[in-house]
């Protein structure tokens, strides 16, 4: 490719201050180095995790930097020993790596690879502890590992699935973070078996793919929770069966479904962020053996907490980052299933944009209605 | 036997009031009603609950009452419907019943049942929600539906294990709570594999006895931390292949660990009952599987708490009751691994008194060297 080897310039959505709306700049993307791939994208979708860090809250955001992870495209230049993606490929970044060979890619038990987190966590790239971003010469930090708010990227090749090309990608940018998470909240780290009883708190796009994993579990009650009772009717469709909105009742929450579900439900969901739902979602499940899951990010600082006798009285507290999907290997696994119609998500994009327009975006999150956001790179 | 139907008069010790000594009395136990068993105690130990009623910190605890869980004894009469145990039978009283017919039972989870337990949690027996103990006419409570600082106890049917008559009642009684707990916390709860990582917090009976069943499980470091250095030569013998002392270190005790086991331990269990000390456990756990369990009692009110990362990054926090053991079913079967010589038992036993000596036995609980005081009731 003509661009191979070049450093690409084109425009991409940066974030030079907390709070501050994004600028559309002309960047300047180096070559990926030794291990790394060069990705056009062209469609990204924004989540939480982003508006969090833009909004500020995140002690480790670095500004400034180019957001976005969850997001589609193809490969446009490969550096070198990356042997699994080449030029042409259709990929989807994932902000969890998997490179198959530390500690806790061999453990079995856990999808938390360890191998690039000391360079993403910090806004840069391994190989030189750089980033490939600049504008101007001024360097901008990466983020998450993936930085999709851009028209190209570089990621680490760890960070990199490999999809069908039949594949949409329009729709399938979704499947880089909030579908996989609740799907994996409930497959992975919960493992719920047909007949249990269900709680959601929050109905956004985790919630909502929460409930469909439960109801291909085979669930018999999805108790839906949220403040806002307009989500019971597009959760009906992701599965959710009952619906609860605790104002509607002067009793906390837990013990509204403690009463209806005859002592607490199997298992739980914190799809939030909130501390204090993440200890309703804790005392709701049922003694002797429920589990909650906690899938929100909840903001820096803050703490979960509750009396000990909920837990030697047999509950379990744990959580969730990316469903505990092993990126590389399960992305791919899931688009199919995507292409076999055995999972939705078309159903979650209420909206789509291009990225000049991502502040609108950024607006659309805190709007009755939106689930996902997709925008196209094509500005 | 000539006293079957009879109430019969016997000496107990009896906790009038918080905090006050125990008071050996004549005390008249009722016969055994329905579903009903009185047993003749043997030998009984003492354990940190009795303790911790007798301060006054349980807000359930009432008085007057007969402490004391820890026992063993022989069947004397059985009330009508009665058929597992008979007169004669060797048996210990099961704080945690087992009903084989509740929905805890039942679902295969836990081993909570919850048949007697609104009973026994009120101090009382479940046919005619009355007390079986009375001095004088007045009614003294039940505790924990075992109250075996008695030569005479009446318990639910469902509360009792019948073992092998073989078994040495001055040695078998530690296997009513203390024993089983820890044991039960590494086997049935967090199911330790081949291999792992354990830190144990507090050296007592439960934290031996976790070493002990980490040990049998093949744990290949099992990391003993207590404030009292001079447990570790004893903790060696049940196990434990290292020892720390957080006095010896001024960084947290978390993170001691964590330097010392490269990112963590995979298992690690509180058997002290300190909320803070169930923070330390949690967080010297290795990222993305490390369990911790709770084992010991806090005091009531208060909490636990963490950051929720910790369990989003895979960190699982969970507790146990009696070990997750089955009573009826699994004392018995203790019982007999004792017998074989699989588990320990006599090496707890660091004291012998009788009943009469019952407040010695209290004070011992707080002395260097004391693990389990048995009290034989033959004064």
């Amino acid at each position: 490719m003509a661009t191979q080897g070049q450093v690409i310039t084109c425009k991409a959505a940066v974030a030079w201050e907390p709070n501050k709306p994004l600028v559309i700049e002309d960047v300047q993307v180096d070559p990926p180095q030794a291990g790394e791939v060069r990705i056009k994208i062209l469609y990204t979708a924004l989540c939480h995790t982003d508006a969090y860090t833009w909004g500020g809250k995140d002690p480790e955001g670095l500004f400034p930097c180019i957001l976005g992870h969850e997001a589609a495209g193809i490969v446009e230049s490969v550096g070198e020993s990356v042997t699994e993606v080449q030029p042409g490929d259709h990929v989807i970044p994932c902000y969890q790596a998997e490179c198959r060979e530390c500690k806790f890619c061999k453990s079995g038990k856990t999808n938390l690879c360890g191998k690039v987190r000391a360079a993403t966590g910090v806004g840069i790239m391994m190989n030189d502890r750089k980033s490939r971003f600049s504008v101007n010469g001024k360097p901008i930090y990466h983020f998450m590992g993936t930085s999709t708010f851009s028209q190209y990227t570089v990621v680490h090749d760890v960070s990199v699935a490999k999809i069908d090309p039949k594949a949409p990608l329009e729709k399938v940018c979704l499947l880089g973070c909030g579908v996989p998470t609740g799907l994996g909240a409930v497959w992975n780290t919960a493992k719920v078996e047909a007949g249990s009883i269900v709680a959601i708190f929050g109905l956004g796009t985790v919630g909502l793919a929460v409930a469909e994993g439960a109801k291909s579990a085979g669930a018999s009650r999805i108790i839906g929770i949220d403040i806002d009772s307009n989500k019971f009717d597009i959760a009906k469709n992701f599965g959710v069966t009952e619906f609860i909105n605790p104002k509607d009742h002067d009793k906390p929450i837990q013990q509204v479904i403690v009463d209806l579900t005859d002592g607490g439900v199997d298992y739980s969901f914190e799809c939030i962020g909130n501390v204090s739902i993440m200890r309703s979602a804790l005392e709701c499940c049922h003694k002797g053996w429920g589990t909650s899951v906690i899938v929100g990010v909840a903001a820096s600082g803050q703490e979960i907490s509750t009396r000990p006798f909920q837990l030697v009285t047999g509950r379990v507290w744990k959580g969730t980052a990316f469903g505990g999907f092993k990126s590389r290997s399960q992305v791919p696994w899931l688009v199919d299933k995507y292409l076999k119609k055995e999972i939705k998500v078309d159903e979650y994009i209420t909206h789509n944009l291009n990225l000049g327009e991502i502040n609108k975006a950024f607006d659309l999150m805190h709007e009755r209605g939106c689930l996902r956001c997709v925008l196209s790179t094509d500005i």
